[in-house]
């Protein structure tokens, strides 16, 4: 069906970067994959592009755009090529947001020249070993000094996208333990520098797919953080964390969206190119209501994300709406990418072919920005159950 | 999420139909159920609550919108109160849409005052006994007379909605045989008076579900219909039912989309209602779970249904479209009402409980209009496989 | 694949059985279905069959048979035929069991002889009016008259298979109330004969399927039991009917089963004999694979049944285990069904097709006898969790 | 439920291969997975330990079984720790089968010693690229030698499992081209020694999952294969091949069955450990819910199994039962193993955790040995559709 989301901008855009990963992504992707990261010099390669700088205000340096339409884009147009910027979505869809609404005018000044030319890449840690989705219960502190200059960050974080390369990374502590009566208070972000003394990488992790993005453990030990890098109110963080968390969620629900479109697109081809038994794969009575179903769904959650991107452009995308979104387009794109690679036969299962990495990597759009579970609780919260 | 789709209108016209049924249909429902249909005084009253004429011009008695929501708006009423009009929405949605498409002036003005006052009630008859979804393999012919006044109709059908109770039917029929290079051409329509020496009602069919409207069997003994009932040109009946079906098609969709928003509305009142081993229902995660994950489902048939109900008011619903759109809700919504069943333990087996009804009827949508299995084969046909 | 569960004697009383419902119940069945229960002389017929005999002992006129094989014989018959026996079931396969284990001599001797002949038709009433599965809530009580010599029942049950025609129903009631460390204690079970004063059969249920089978509500205003008819020691009825849920779950689990093999025996059938679009329909890859998928479950589902049912006889099958095939069975059973009337194309909407009713059917498996939710619950404490 | 399929030798010879794996496999296993590959040594300690010797004849120095059931048993101990033994399964369950029933005495005194000691790994060349599950489309070509001394050897073949170690590999290769009448026949095998001029080892492909075994390519130019290395009859391929794969089909169901449970009983473990939101997870409704759904699947897959491999002990297990239990037990298999993953939140996504390697091994079971869709082409055949 005709998308009605997208204007002439947008498209222009969207050329840009298929050509863009046309020419600097695609040829090298593989190998970004096995060494587990992109080159910190892409980035900057982004940076030129100005993909840091679409939403970033123009008097820093950016674009000044308020659509999420263009992130919206680059999610799809990574998809359909069957590669990723690494953590630069992380960069752009959720650092950003918090620095943007929360930063002072002097923290904007100081950090998003650089945000906006890749120079200074960002990233964002909150889970904590043994605590997944549960922010209220991390552990990690940062006690204010003595003399009030500086923090001081103890604990330790995973599963930071894009942590091993990371120049500044959003921490989440503790400032004030939690209270009975509000277990989530008592949080707040300090925007780390990844030099300070006592700032460690620990592993990198091995995941089952997104190899080109790196994710890491963090530790803290007595690292002194200025007062000037805490972003926003002290203790106020759990709800920050909230406000933003329907557009993370709608980018993952688009990731979906759009890993889904690829894996049929890659299926379509695979089974016009194949033949098996003497006949082209694609004449086979199975092949077509297979894809056929696959088609349904993808235009279901095409219709689902375009409605969301009109709601959250608008600035009216409930956490319980983009919930439902995540939810229902994650559940769904691992059933069709499932099917899809399926249909590839034993190539399904060559990491050289695009279907196997998909399969790979939307296994995690299911856990991560809340698992399925999470959005199944805040949906029913607002059910009334 | 908000719906855009409606309008103060459509809302008005909402409260007006939700009125009607909880005055009129509620309380008689179940005796119609009970009896296979419901009374023909019934569309009488529905003639003069003005749900015939919606789209049917003013010079012949209608209110001349072209817009196909009222339709919706009808069609979530009743299934939202668990109720339908009987064969009421085959009247309008499928025989109208021919009559005014393909009726010539003189037709028009005999058959719509009575259509839009419901003293006329129309059917149609396209299945027979062994064709199934394949109508161009019909074998009812009709002949025309050696004197060119009137057609000899023979033959049966089946699976005719209001069949028992239509004052005029729809009869699509071979007024010449097929040919090799075209098996879809040669099929014509005539409107045929029930009154006809000839024509005769069979069995009602005993349904699974839709209990409140009669589906039966009909048989053409030398019925003689006047060449004036003829409907459209001889012979291009094939490409006339071919250019409804998207519309038809979305109607259902818009009823797997509402029976499950009902679906789930019941389930919702249920688990509050009851309590089990000394909990209500409603606590436990299972149901929370269950019911979110309903929920997102719905949100997505709303997205994939109010985005065709756009495209087919603007002229663009595609065949495929249509097709994806009844695929994608139909499938879905018999998962959704399967659910919600459940939750109601004991009680969702009982007739008496609207989700065993909505259970029942809901499992004809994945078979008339096209099978699942035709819209499949649709869709494949549309990416060119 | 070979089964090895039945010896020569059950496969002579298959063909017997088998005989039977030809001959005794296919020719009547729709006529029962239509009126909402089976003859009462039907089931002297059985009687006089030994259906009902098969595991009373010699003595007061049965075959002292120890095996439910044979009950899994009728079972699977049933189903192949698309008919049931009305309340058979209910008589033999619920009620027996506490008769047998509980029931004093002379009690036996009363009751077992006209059991065996049909002359007392039998019924067992658990379920309340807004209990569910938690029979511990349970509000109908049986006080001890002054003198001892009666118990005063009174209060209301619900979804009582068989209830409108039974002769003698065994109805747990609270001879105490249940205590704070136990409120499972304090239940008994009371053998009520139908005709006492105060005992009234209230309203037959209308449901989605079992249509052949009447359920009512039962209601005991000051209904006189004299204490010769509590069945085994008062107030311990909780852990009595605790006991012989494993044989009902299996019973229903082999229930499950053999309509899904009658269910992909209809398919095969019936995708032989159609036509569409000129072709057989048992030729499109569509259906084929959808076939085999169904076989495939099917053949699984007969794996945990003969399983179980050597366990069942060996003594051996736990609560977790039957539980486990219940759940397994029935959900898998679901969508086979399913897919086999998808099969069907609009007949399968049709009632006259055993597969409808088959749909119908087997809905309520995943229901009574403890809802699937009360089988994960089951399973999952039998794992530690 | 109590499995009674494994008498005493068999599980004193569970508990050999569980002790060797806790001390020689766990150990190593991540960095075999990390380098591709198991190394050639370890094969010697599995020769050492009788793993390969177990249904060769003593005469060869193996001993002498004929049931399949230690090899059940090495499965599923293998998916019980999460570990691969390389290519040591297609050595056993895949190529030795070829040589015991269709070898010579010649060739069995000559290869099989050093077969069951390790030292001469073997590895099965089927598929060629653009193949898939149809052999009979296979392009390389044997061609006898004027002096009939030779065959000359020339194509390429394509997932080879344990391609890259292989010293010897049996390849299948047109001696003959198709006939109009029978494109299956003019199928040979040939065991190839790895040494021959004109073999070389392709680029070893990279997996989506199973990393310790290496899978690879073969390309055959000029190979020079004495006519001694031929394997059965020329030209008889393809009926050979047909006899082995109920066996192997078997084994793939039991390794789907026995990580179906090995996943279980990961998350059973996880899930008992964490805490989030202040709970165990083990402590909610969902994940108790969610383990008993992957308990009765598993219950079900071991049932399947274990009824299989008592046919296939008896000679009695068709190729429809085999296709039936491969395509049930791999098909349900993904479904437990996506749920167990998802119990564990962000960590099932780390390598680390065997549950992630589990979900990757897993996909390629629906694909190898015959995909699904074949699995329902042989059902299907069964059926008489």
């Amino acid at each position: 069906m005709r998308r009605t989301v997208f204007n002439e901008d947008h498209e222009a855009f969207r050329r840009t970067i298929r050509d863009f990963i046309a020419d600097q992504v695609v040829p090298h992707h593989a190998q970004w994959a096995e060494q587990g990261h992109v080159p910190k010099d892409f980035y900057k390669k982004l940076g030129e592009l100005g993909v840091f700088g679409i939403e970033v205000p123009e008097e820093y340096g950016g674009a000044g755009e308020t659509s999420f339409k263009y992130n919206a884009v680059i999610t799809e147009e990574c998809a359909r090529a069957g590669v990723s910027f690494g953590g630069s979505s992380v960069h752009t869809a959720l650092c950003l947001p918090y620095i943007l609404k929360y930063g002072n005018e002097e923290q904007k000044k100081r950090w998003l020249p650089a945000f906006v030319s890749g120079e200074m890449m960002t990233a964002i840690a909150m889970t904590e070993p043994g605590t997944g989705s549960d922010l209220a219960g991390m552990k990690t502190t940062a006690k204010l000094s003595q003399d009030g200059t500086h923090y001081v960050l103890n604990g330790a974080k995973t599963f930071i996208t894009g942590g091993v390369q990371a120049d500044r990374v959003l921490v989440c502590a503790r400032t004030a333990p939690p209270s009975p009566e509000d277990r989530r208070g008592g949080i707040s972000i300090l925007v780390v520098d990844a030099g300070s003394e006592g700032y460690a990488v620990g592993r990198k992790l091995d995941k089952l797919g997104l190899r080109a993005s790196d994710t890491a453990e963090l530790s803290f030990t007595d690292v002194k953080v200025p007062v000037e890098d805490l972003l926003g109110e002290e203790g106020k963080a759990f709800g920050y964390l909230g406000q933003n968390l329907p557009q993370e969620r709608l980018g993952i629900a688009l990731g979906a969206y759009a890993q889904s479109a690829a894996a049929v697109r890659f299926a379509q081809e695979y089974v016009k190119e194949r033949t098996v038994f003497g006949k082209e794969v694609a004449s086979f009575q199975n092949t077509k209501f297979v894809l056929a179903d696959c088609k349904a769904d993808v235009d279901a959650m095409q219709a689902v994300c375009d409605r969301a991107l009109e709601a959250l452009d608008a600035g009216e995308l409930t956490p319980a709406d983009a919930a439902s979104a995540k939810l229902f387009t994650t559940e769904l794109a691992a059933r069709v990418i499932d099917k899809c690679l399926q249909l590839h036969g034993g190539y399904g299962y060559m990491l050289e072919y695009p279907i196997a990495s998909l399969y790979a990597d939307t296994r995690v759009s299911r856990i991560y920005g809340g698992t399925s579970e999470v959005m199944r609780s805040i949906v029913a919260k607002s059910m009334g159950l």
